[in-house]
């Protein structure tokens, strides 16, 4: 089954937005056996909005917009849709104005006919009702084709996915789909790629394979197996286990784990704590521990010691190996996170000291140059990284590659 | 005049990556006073990419496409173009062969086919010579159109766009556009819009304005002038007075201002330096400051106090005023950025306490409290925010809020 996603709405033509909405509708598409075959933007006007559906039912099955359903003189797609289908009248839907009046009244705003006529949709669609939100979704079933409106707001319309999934795989009776993902750091995708060739090509034919590489997450390999039958769970369970042999401590998880994930869940079961001294990545790795929900738990905190002074009277660096051998270095790098790791009384530390650019690189430390230390209770380690000219790439391949040696320390071998 | 933008890659299409270029494309298409009229992404095939070319021809003379001018079997744009302008050979093109030789050279790789043929070009077009990759942009003149292949990669993209909105401008013989733009921070764009409402009623016609918000950013405000004559200048200085009159120090900038890059010029003028105390932001602040080139002149460190340990041992607040007033407080923020100002003797500090969620919430502190304070050589002050639901949103509204509080330490006023 063929899909096409129409994304309406000025403020994509003028730049002003990334549209984000596309990539995620077409992820879930596609996980759910979908294909997504176009993608369209177009503005808030019915010729090009009546364009843009007549393309895409052209070639699709399946037909998501998203955008252009608030309650503001520009938003019309609903009027477009209701004439593209030839809807012969409009209806008021109950539980969708019920919610639009709880909301209103939360935000303290009036129950005014611009809030009611929310609730007003074509009488020829079923509503998807969105419960954080005042603008229903809507499904029409139109020749053949399904023509589905989702709210432009990204957590309305995420919200709202799940049951277009769900309500797609009955509708178009379409098979389930079994997917595993293994979440791999530390092999760049090409010699990634070298190096499972030979497991790739003796896969079973039923199992199609995705490289999804991501700057913080690696390169995560899934494996999907379309309508499966009973031998489809084994089958995949042995190609994970070929997997698990040929990368063993590249894969640091599966399914949604991220390395963040990992990382606090290893220092949970451990009931560990750690804590990170950062010079080049500048609090990035505390920042990115601290975006998971509840890393109050073992996150003791950080120290972005930027200037050298921080270095040696906070994380009492000695002022001679910063002279001797430079901050970004390996006796500083190891100071620095035996330092914090003592200061905040933490089982387990991660430091970076490095030239992050555009400026301060030398012929024997070239912008990229990173020095990463890890600290454990048996001691602390450390290594020379060298990536890329780009400031900000540096920074973030500098603290992914960090939560992944603390990773790796955890491990049997590590 | 009329564009259309293509996006051309597979990896769109399945949700792998979120399409930005579009964006950055349209932004400066739009501010060159080039109106576009639909994005388009298509998968790496032939027949979607050639539809996605006459449909992007009938409606618009200008049509930029991205992506697929890789050396891999699956990059076909340079074909399809090929085909679809009715060249009638290739040729090499001597200036891009030579940096495709450099950047192999560099990076360690053979100078292969396949990269050889990066620089192999139809006969019927211009190059646009693309300096830190390996694929040239392609310029073609077609049937009264022109259309233009970039690379796929983001940085390469950027970097040729200028070239390409000035070569748009002279073939086109585009009238020059005036822009000023003038960045906010700290009224909700509604607000805002209400509060300059009867200015922006005012306004000579001949100027547009636009509003463009962003989550790190605040509101930024453009005013722009198509084909400007000798008032124009004078007409829009007149209405960025009258906004000044009316936001006076909610505007922290003009042009691509940001309020970190702002930060950073006002220490850089006063040669000082800042350091930061951080809690619910969790190291965001820093990064946010350590993002900037160059900031190691002002930024001296910081300390990502997630453990109330941290606060009482690294930064010497009271014990006492946490156990009576909560980590959330008034005294303990004050404490923190008193604390981290006096360890890394700096001039400034920001320090932040707060509630992001989604647990640890109660009545009287519920999810999005967050205290922030500013300590400066005259004293330090704090002021209690209440944000939203959502974790992460929450410290990014925190960190902006903290660099705008420290932006308006600096102001006269302040």
């Amino acid at each position: 089954m063929n899909a096409s996603i129409i994304t309406v709405g000025d403020e994509i033509l003028i730049g002003q937005i990334v549209d984000s909405n596309s990539a995620y509708i077409a992820g879930q598409l596609n996980a759910a056996g979908i294909r997504v075959v176009a993608m369209h933007s177009v503005g808030d006007e019915r010729r090009a909005i009546t364009e843009a559906l007549e393309q895409a039912v052209a070639g699709a099955g399946v037909v998501i917009l998203t955008g252009g359903l608030g309650p503001t003189n520009d938003d019309i797609t609903k009027n477009v849709l209701a004439e593209f289908t030839h809807a012969t009248g409009w209806r008021t839907d109950a539980p969708s104005l019920e919610i639009i009046q709880q909301i209103t009244a939360q935000r303290g705003l009036p129950m005014n006919r611009q809030n009611r006529e929310q609730a007003l949709v074509p009488d020829n669609c079923e509503t998807l009702l969105n419960r954080i939100g005042t603008a229903p979704g809507l499904w029409f079933e139109y020749q053949g084709r399904i023509i589905i409106a989702l709210p432009g707001v990204p957590f309305e319309m995420q919200a709202l996915m799940g049951e277009v999934v769900r309500k797609l795989q009955a509708s178009l009776r379409l098979p389930p789909v079994l997917h595993r993902t293994v979440a791999t750091y530390g092999m760049p995708e090409s010699v990634l790629a070298a190096h499972i060739a030979e497991w790739e090509r003796a896969l079973p034919p039923c199992i199609r394979l995705a490289y999804l590489p991501g700057p913080l997450t690696g390169v995560r390999l899934r494996l999907s197996v379309y309508a499966p039958d009973a031998t489809s769970e084994r089958l995949v369970a042995k190609a994970v286990e070929g997997l698990q042999a040929l990368l063993a401590e590249v894969i640091y998880g599966a399914g949604d784990d991220t390395l963040v994930s990992v990382v606090g869940r290893l220092l949970r079961q451990r009931r560990a704590t750690v804590a990170v001294a950062e010079s080049c990545t500048g609090g990035k790795i505390a920042s990115l521990l601290t975006s998971e929900a509840g890393s109050s738990a073992y996150f003791k905190g950080g120290i972005v010691a930027y200037d050298n002074a921080v270095k040696t009277g906070v994380l009492q660096v000695r002022a001679s190996d910063i002279l001797e051998h430079g901050a970004v270095s390996e006796p500083v790098v190891e100071q620095m996170a035996e330092g914090v790791r003592r200061l905040m009384e933490a089982d387990y530390a991660i430091a970076t000291s490095g030239i992050a650019g555009p400026g301060g690189g030398t012929a024997q430390k070239p912008v990229g140059t990173v020095w990463i230390a890890i600290a454990t209770p048996q001691g602390v380690t450390s290594r020379r990284w060298q990536f890329t000219n780009d400031r900000l790439r540096n920074i973030d391949r500098a603290a992914a590659t960090a939560l992944n040696m603390l990773r790796l320390a955890f491990s049997p071998a590590g």
